[in-house]
This record gives C-alpha cells, sequence and structure tokens, in this order.
C-alpha cells in the first residue's frame, strides 16, 4: 500500500511542476460539493493537472453547481458512482455524516483506496472511521473556511496558505498519510500532523469557542434585532459575530461532537470575563489595565 | 447663536457642491491629530473645501506626520494658537482627556465657539464639558474606528457611511447641533441623535462588550502564546480578537468610564454562554440547536 502512497506522492509531485496528462491524473473523488468540497475542486484544478476530479453530492443543485463551477470533472450520479475507480475519496461533509459516508465507501470503494476527510471534530470521526476503513483512513480538517455556505460561494483560495491539520494515528498507512499531504499541498495549504485530542482541544479554543462566542453575543443583545441597533454596531461587533451567520445546524452538530474540550475552553473565557468584571466592578483601573494587557494582541 | 449654526449650515452645504474659496472657509480646530483625528481631517479636506483646518497635539511627531498627509492646514504651536480663532473645535482625544481640553479652551477660545468630542463614552463628559462649555458643546461619537493607532494608519475614509452619534441635550444651543451635524456630514458620515444615556448603554453592547471579548479570548488561550497557536487560528478566531490588538491603556480607561453599563452587557453575554454551556454539558442538542438559532445573524 505504501507503493500505492508512494505513486501518488510522486505523480502528484510531478503534477506541480509539470501539469501532467489526464491519462496519468489520479482519481480523486471529493463527496460533497457545499462549500468546502467545491474549493477545494477549484483549488486542485486551478493549481494542478494530477487529479481526475469526479464529485457527488446528495444536494443535486449543489452537484450541478460544482459542476458548473468546473470544480469537478464530472458528476456523478451516486455516491458509490463516485468513488467506483477512485484512488483518493476526500469527505467534504459536516461532521455528522462523515462515518454514514464511510460506511457506504467500505461498500462501495476500490480496496486500497486512501479517504480523509475535512470535518471539524477528529476523535470521534476518527475512531469510527478507523474501525470502518482501516489504515486508510486520513482525519482532516482545514484550519479555514467561511460563514457562507453552498458551491456558488466557493473560492479556490479558500485553503491557500491555511495550516490543514491531519491526525493520523499509530495504525494509519504511510502511504495513505502522503497521498493526503500531497493533496493538500496541491491544495496549496499546509499539512500539520497532530493527534485526534490534540486537534479536538485546539480547535475548541481557536474555533468551535470563537463560534460559540458569537452566537452568544448576537443572543445577547436582545431579539427581535432591531434593524437600527445592528447598523449602529462598530466594526468590533460585526468582526466579533461575523460567524454568527454559520448555519446553527452544521454548528450544534461540531459542537455536541467536541463539548467537553468546548466546554473547558468556555470556563476558561468565562474565568476571564469574571475577572474582567470584577476588576470593572471594583474600579480596579490597575487590574483592569494588568487584564487587557495580558490579553493584548500585538 | 443659532445665526452661527445656520451660517455654519448654508456655507457647509455649499461646500459639499461647488468648492468654496478659503476665504469663506469656516475655521476648524482638530484637538488630537491621532488615527481619528488626522482620518477626518483627511475626510474633511477631500470631500470639501468648507473648513481651514488648524491642529495641534501634545506628541510633536502626530501633529507633524497629521500636516505631512494635509489632514490640517496648519499645526499650532499650542492648544491656545489652535482654537485662537476657531467657529469649531473637534475634541479627538481619549475620553479621560477631553474634559481636561474643555477646561483651556473655556480659557483660550473664542466665546461662541462650538465645540465637540469623538470619545467613546457620553454621559460624564458631556456633563462635564456641559458645566465647562455650556450650550455650545456637543457631545459625539462616530461609531467607526481601528484597532491601529497614529496618525500614521489614518484613512479618509474611516467613518465614510458610518452612523456618528451626536448626544445634544436640553440644554445644547441649536446652532451648535447644527454646526456640528453639518461637519459630520461634510466627514461622509450620518448624524444620529440619542441621549448620553442611551449612547452608553448601546455602545456598551455594541463596541466596549466586543472588545471585553476579543481581550478576555486572546488571554483564556494561554500565555505566553507560542507562535504557532495563532497560525493554527481559524479565521473565527482572528475577527473575534481583531480589536484586542488595541491599546490597552486607552481602553481602561473607555471601560472604567462606562463600567455600569459594561457590567449589565457582560451579564446579558454570560448568561447566553451559561445557557450555551449547560445544553453542552447536558448533551441537549435541542435546547443548543435553538440558542444557537437565537444567535444566528441573518
Amino acid at each position: 500500500m505504501s507503493e500505492t502512497g508512494f505513486h501518488l506522492q510522486s505523480s502528484a509531485r510531478a503534477a506541480v511542476t509539470e501539469d501532467s496528462a489526464a491519462a496519468g491524473a489520479l482519481r480523486l473523488a471529493i463527496i460533497g460539493t457545499g462549500l468546502m468540497g467545491t474549493s477545494i475542486g477549484l483549488a486542485l484544478r486551478t493549481r494542478t493537472g494530477a487529479y481526475r476530479i469526479a464529485g457527488w453530492d446528495p444536494r443535486a443543485e449543489s452537484l450541478h453547481a460544482a459542476y458548473e463551477r468546473q470544480a469537478i470533472h464530472r458528476s456523478a450520479s451516486s455516491l458509490a458512482d463516485a468513488v467506483s475507480d477512485a484512488d483518493l475519496v476526500l469527505i467534504a461533509a459536516p461532521v455528522d455524516h462523515v462515518s454514514a459516508i464511510a460506511q457506504e465507501l467500505a461498500r462501495s470503494a476500490p480496496p486500497g483506496v486512501t479517504v480523509t476527510d475535512m470535518a471539524g471534530t477528529k476523535r470521534r470521526i476518527v475512531q469510527e472511521c478507523e474501525s470502518i476503513l482501516g489504515s486508510r483512513f486520513v482525519g482532516g480538517h482545514p484550519m479555514a473556511g467561511s460563514e457562507l455556505a453552498g458551491p456558488g460561494c466557493a473560492r479556490a483560495d479558500v485553503v491557500t496558505d491555511a495550516p490543514w491539520i491531519i491526525t493520523p494515528t499509530a495504525r494509519t498507512d504511510p502511504g495513505a498519510i502522503a497521498a493526503v499531504e500531497t493533496l493538500i499541498r496541491n491544495a496549496g495549504s499546509c499539512p500539520i500532523r497532530m493527534t485526534p485530542l490534540e486537534h479536538d482541544r485546539m480547535a475548541a479554543s481557536l474555533s468551535h469557542l470563537p463560534h460559540v462566542v458569537a452566537y452568544a453575543l448576537m443572543g445577547s443583545i436582545g431579539r427581535p434585532l432591531d434593524p437600527g441597533t445592528l447598523r449602529l454596531a462598530a466594526g468590533s461587533f460585526r468582526s466579533a459575530t461575523r460567524v454568527a451567520a454559520s448555519d446553527p445546524e452544521h454548528w450544534t452538530a461540531i459542537m455536541s461532537d467536541n463539548a467537553d474540550a468546548i466546554l473547558d475552553a468556555i470556563d476558561r473565557l468565562q474565568s476571564r470575563l469574571n475577572s474582567i468584571r470584577s476588576a470593572l466592578a471594583d474600579a480596579d483601573a490597575e487590574r483592569l489595565r494588568a487584564l487587557l494587557a495580558d490579553g493584548h494582541r500585538t
């Protein structure tokens, strides 16, 4: 299998330099052609000829839009059709759909296919997908995205120069890791290895908590939000609540899946807010200044 | 006095259409040529010839930079020199310096001069400045700005189309209000009237609280922040902490000055965070979904 991995690596590397013929291209299946799946297709097709991309999405309109935008070479008639001859499968689906897709891949994808995902949590997904797909599954999560949704909002540069975390385990096949790292580099991103637990803790602080805060801030200013009020909002409020435009359904699934790590992150934030609150309540400017200085982003 | 106000209005209106000669221009003094004072000077000089602008700043280098950037026509040798013949004075200084400047203006500005400020809090400042300057003081606060500082970062469009709140009282001279509203329109912004209390409550929720959150978020992820960590931060974290780059000294003064309203805003946010926290802890996806939907920014 690592031989396949080597082949994936070398051909993809070549692709970065001289655009390889479709003949020599790897067969990539992108499952889920929403904003991220379509963006990766666009990134790969813009940057390299190394992949022949089949796409599938349960929503026909999303699949059609991804094809219209030329993010995929072929829009498949089913998940099984998309992966039937795949060398590599990128699951670009919500966290609560990844394992079910892995089950389907176990039935319909060729043996030896490398599978990776882009979901925002990793512990449960890696455990489940590894038990379903074995050593050829490599968990992944690009630390990039958008509060927008759908292939219409996809951009070829969404992951450009962004860190793309992968979470291989002791069991993961080295060739599969190499194939996924090559895919990530060809998409213009930078692969970084972590354990699933390291990822989930980091993501809780640097991605999930800011989403909790954005929804909480919007919710805390009172509903219904009269149109005049948001117009008055300073840039600071707009920045802090930008991602509260993200799909609540999607984020309910992510937060539920990483609850323990997010609870720790919320507790650390609450303790900071309590310190600032008490410095304000005590009119202790010295303590307040020290707290702001400690949180000063330099 | 309202006659002066009318004159200010009409001449400034004319200025928007045909660039009025320097002769007919109003004498405006900008006290404080940091990012905001310099930006307003640039905005006015870019958009209209209605004002002849003198500037002063206690930091010689800031004053020099504002003059070099042509945000002001004249760099004054002292505050008294800047305002000696002023029709209108714009105090662009930190919240904790405004009243002291008003004291100086009471000594050195011509009688009948209209004075306004741009500070982020209004109750105390309006009360103090009104007692010092009387009916010609009009409190103001543009709901725009930047986490950056200094005339070098000033931009002519910082307040373009942004709401600029003014907080006249029953005592405020109508001519002074008209003069300040004309100045605001000539800078490309939109004047909105509120009471000082309405302003401070609104600013606590829509500007001060997001700053508290930004400093708290940065502080909560642990110090020293290893360079790799922030690199991993998703866009959501960067957005939420952007204003934590603001000067802690400056924000200690603003928060201290509006503590009661900010405490209320922090309490509302913490109660939201507690609700989300308990929904997560109870693995109650329904409740979590409802809370995110309620805070969904549409």
